[in-house]
């Protein structure tokens, strides 16, 4: 089995939190400090908060942050978003190409569609 | 923020174990029983393992299980899948959105294609 890559445990597990997905949510449309981020949460979040679940982001690859001066800028990193996104893909098109050739299977065998139906379900 | 939907969480939290992993990328080929699952993990696994693998699962919706006499056959669930993989699609798409519309900008200005790439990266 592929993929068993320790990126996407990081990744996935970042984005299992309400709070961190509204965090690169905001950071899509472009970077913020982490007081930007604090104000744009869903419910008041306090900058402590913030800065733990900027650590979760920051470990998984999907969110980088610089300092300068007092200021921490975060920025989104579109590589970990896309592998995310990929592993997606590719189990729901092994999906999909399975139930088409199931389809075109049953096709050939020149059951209706009602069955064909009743089989894709209970295969 | 949208998005902040409970099953999100809980498929990502799914999503974040490479043993659930693989149980998907095995569950996308076709209906499996919970001592096939066992057979296919990467590492030899118990069936008290995959059992709790598979409620953590059946949890999140990505998988359902039926059992029909002493055999548990266990289905990918596809919905969870798609909303999963439709939520980082539409974060890269925002966030490429934003680049394009960045890019566009930079071009209108009559910057050239190296200052556009150095604005990009620093903006």
């Amino acid at each position: 089995m592929p993929n068993q890559s320790p990126s996407l445990d990081q990744v996935f597990h970042a984005l299992a939190d309400p709070t961190r997905r509204g965090m690169v949510e905001r950071l899509v449309r472009g970077p913020a400090s982490v007081s930007e981020l604090s104000g744009a949460a869903p419910r008041p979040i306090s900058l402590p908060a913030v800065l733990q679940h900027l650590q979760v982001l920051e470990a998984s690859g999907l969110v980088r942050s610089e300092k300068a001066g007092r200021v921490r800028t975060c920025r989104i990193e579109p590589d970990a978003l896309r592998a995310a996104e990929a592993w997606l893909t590719g189990q729901r098109t092994a999906w999909e190409t399975r139930l088409d050739r199931l389809g075109d299977y049953l096709a050939g065998q020149g059951t209706d569609g009602q069955n064909t139906d009743d089989i894709r379900r209970g295969s």
